[in-house]
């Protein structure tokens, strides 16, 4: 029963379709993982990229425009690609300023898809509960606004090179930029990162629909911004990648049919090998994610 | 006489609800410039820009994904912004091979507007002769390849900083990004870069719609991977900006009330004024396309 409880609860929390949260009413997510285990961590985390996407959209005039990009930003949850991003950072060493924006952008990335599910869930007539679809704007503003707040995640991305001089961070911010666009653009629309999970659960309600899971991309990014090594990178890539297959299965996205949790397992156990070349003590953070998770 | 005949090629050319062309049937714009006045010039870039993006995009499996993005990438005829952004590299000294890309990537923005602007005309069902709206796919695939058409923009970019020891190189394409993401996001949605368009023709057509014009944008680029001044780098974008307006209303989407010849007279003066502090043999090719638009 712990564990069917703690399901719904990441259905509330996880979903790309979860029901809107005010903009102005931040609540840590102490319902997506036990306290007991590191989830003052991943709620700092929550709450720090928070506060840098308020501070970047604020809700100015015109607010026909910064409203709506306000609202359709706050509407899903910080994405756990965002969080992931900041912990892959912080576990290649980096400091989380560095991670910060990037995480950001990632949220901004994952609002994108958010609103424009919703258009084609409304398009579609998929038999979704209308509480879970947010209406609060007409289609055409849910497009449009859309379509502005992803570029705004490159625009916040390129303008954090503050320093000319500093060429590395360049590279840094650029490799990011390549990652967020291939996750956002045709070979995300192909495989997603991991497009495994839905053959492998066997569920087709999701087929034909791009579901460029972010994950992977968000572990590497922050890995990325943190100065870790390209096998670093690929390592934690691959743990943000089951971490996606794990929580897409978890918040009913992956299929509903017998043998997902025997698959839970195993990806759970992919995951962790893929930390045990790093300093235990520093993956302690991120691999908390997973254990939490499966419990 | 010669004057609507003009209009009405302009309006083939260069509108942004004009009808497909086919990927593979690329046409010279001979019906955009007089041949006489450095058409060939601008023919030039617009086969350039094409056939960098045919190389960029080809069709390939999964076809469902690459056959819409290539036909989408390639309805809207080549954007006059990106053409400008060739010319403005070209007007500052800068080789066209330094330019290809951002032009390049202008062209996918222009493609991911003229993509979802068909899906706002049909979910507004303006009165707009369904000969120029493309429906090919599905809505929802033109809204998903929409969606990745404009991040693979960004990734073309942050893919052409192919010199990592090159920091002005990086720092040229980061400029890039900023620019074009302005463009797409918020502060284009409220201004499009050129805003006084609209008002000044008193025409209330299009109010209410984003228009993200990007020729400003698109100049600016040009003149940034060229290695233009700052000074000049402004100046080109001004230049831009008063193409897109002239554009605009020569292709009937700024209002067809009157005095709009009027304005187009004083937008070429000013146009051409920001020229006057370059090379007269540098800018001498940019410069047409506002004369042969007003002649």
């Amino acid at each position: 029963m712990a564990g069917l409880h703690l399901h719904l609860h990441l259905q509330t929390n996880l979903s790309r379709s979860s029901s809107p949260r005010p903009p102005s009413a931040y609540q840590p997510t102490t319902t997506l993982l036990n306290p007991t285990r590191n989830a003052p961590y991943w709620d700092s985390i929550y709450s720090d990229i928070h506060t840098h996407l308020k501070k970047s959209i604020p809700i100015r005039e015109p607010v026909t425009v910064y409203e709506p990009m306000h609202h359709l930003t706050f509407a899903p949850p910080i994405a756990t690609a965002s969080a992931l991003c900041v912990a892959a950072c912080e576990a290649v060493g980096g400091h989380r300023d560095d991670a910060i924006v990037a995480a950001s952008a990632i949220h901004l990335m994952h609002a994108t898809i958010h609103t424009h599910d919703n258009l084609l869930l409304s398009a579609k007539k998929i038999s979704e509960p209308v509480s879970e679809i947010s209406r609060k704007f007409t289609p055409g503003i849910e497009l449009m606004t859309g379509d502005g707040i992803l570029p705004f995640g490159f625009e916040l991305l390129a303008g954090a090179d503050d320093n000319e001089n500093d060429n590395d961070n360049s590279e840094k911010i650029l490799k990011v930029v390549i990652e967020i666009s291939r996750a956002m653009g045709a070979q995300g629309m192909i495989n997603g990162g991991d497009d495994e999970t839905t053959d492998e659960v066997g569920s087709d309600q999701w087929r034909g629909q791009p579901t460029r899971q972010l994950h992977g991309c968000g572990a590497a990014c922050g890995a990325i911004m943190g100065s870790g090594s390209t096998e670093e990178i690929e390592q934690l890539r691959r743990f943000g990648v089951f971490v996606g297959k794990i929580q897409r299965v978890l918040s009913g996205k992956g299929g509903s049919g017998g043998g997902e949790m025997g698959l839970v397992e195993k990806w759970r156990g992919l995951a962790l090998k893929e930390l045990e070349c790093f300093d235990s003590k520093r993956v302690e953070q991120i691999s908390s994610i997973v254990n939490v998770l499966c419990d």
